[in-house]
């Protein structure tokens, strides 16, 4: 049987993959992913052959990785963060039928959520939702009602893909859905490039947030009603009595 | 300037670890942690001094890993999984107030939502909730209402801490809520003792689930409408056009 790896690599420094993922793509001869993903790779692995593909060919990437496993090479597709948090294992998944000799195993790693929360302080140690602003597989409708209903749950809600050079007013138009449930006041927080040259920080409110400018690299953290500012630090508290 | 850190370990293996949170529990000299998490570092980190508490002394905990870093050692708090994800980041930075000689890093780690996922295959490859079931520092009616409300948002649901010796119809009570919104035969998967002696999983109904037993170690995923069983894997498709 031949194995095909799903790895998620962590934010950006080889320190924040973990040791399993490490250890997969040592093995492998053939590491496969989206060209920016890629490159933070080569260095620590210079002598692996790569095989890049630019975004929104994922499905032809992903066909490639199956053939080349099938044809009993050792690859393995990279996913920044996870392998599976709007990653390439489900696609892989859907792919693998049309490849029954090749087994899929998939690796995980530390999401944007997880690593921009550390980052941050601690924004998730309560219930919490995941949404990416991304329109392009998603009509927009349903991703303002899952922003709409995560508010009114009050969960903390972490937004990826809040920006693109197409969708410049993407996270501006989120906060204004944001704010016909919450107040003004709401403490937010911006996680940008985590783990790679200019990673940068700030704890903002949710009406400075509809007001700033993000790219494509940064994750966005809303607070539930409990979440405070501790020595600057954007902090969720669990409950306990101190 | 003295450093505490909290660091998450990951689901359970050494490897499922990053290099960064092997580095620090390398570079410190006293690792504070609840039992359970201290005993799966004992073996790798053999000369270490371990400070261990039993659950529910979480304060106390944290204000002795405190009080040690205040005096100059060099300390890491653990937590399973993420270090923020209902871990200890959250009531370290609460408590370091009182400790303003001491400076908190946070080290993030693979969450229980990761790490199942990546065994049951690729359930959150979309928008997803992540929910504890635990009432201990929640009332069960604000559970219920992001149980609900997540459901109609169409979110998948992951569900932490889903039974408890005390709350052993918890998982039940919380699929009765979930199946006033979602059809019995909605895709759900269970992961058991991940990255642990006797790792499990399984891939159910809601229906089914609803009658499980399952332990304290376990992780629950309710899959979205899209959800569907993939060669006996759990796969939320994102939505790419085969």
């Amino acid at each position: 049987m031949n194995h095909l790896y799903v790895v998620g690599i962590g934010p950006g420094r080889t320190e924040q993959m973990t040791l399993e993922a490490r250890q997969v793509l040592d093995s492998c001869d053939l590491i496969v992913g989206y060209t920016v993903y890629a490159d933070l790779l080569r260095e620590a692995f210079p002598h692996k052959e790569f095989l890049v593909t630019p975004m929104r060919q994922e499905v032809d990437r992903c066909r490639m990785a199956l053939k080349a496993a099938s044809g009993g090479r050792q690859v393995a597709v990279v996913c920044s963060g996870d392998a599976g948090v709007y990653g390439m294992a489900g696609l892989i998944l859907e792919l693998a039928v049309d490849y029954p000799d090749c087994q899929v195993q998939v690796v995980a790693g530390v999401t944007a959520a997880l690593s921009g929360a550390a980052l941050l302080g601690a924004p998730l140690t309560h219930d919490f939702a995941v949404v990416s602003l991304s329109d392009l597989l998603t009509p927009w409708e349903k991703i303002e009602k899952r922003l709409r209903l995560g508010a009114a749950a009050d969960f903390v809600i972490c937004i990826y893909n809040p920006s693109s050079r197409k969708r410049a007013d993407y996270l501006a138009r989120a906060c204004r859905v944001l704010l016909e449930e919450l107040e003004e006041s709401r403490v937010c927080g911006v996680a940008g490039r985590i783990g790679r040259q200019g990673e940068n920080v700030q704890v903002v409110t949710l009406g400075e947030l509809e007001h700033m400018q993000v790219d494509m690299f940064t994750t966005v953290f809303v607070g539930n009603s409990q979440t405070r500012i501790i020595d600057g630090r954007m902090v969720t508290p669990r409950g306990y009595r101190l």
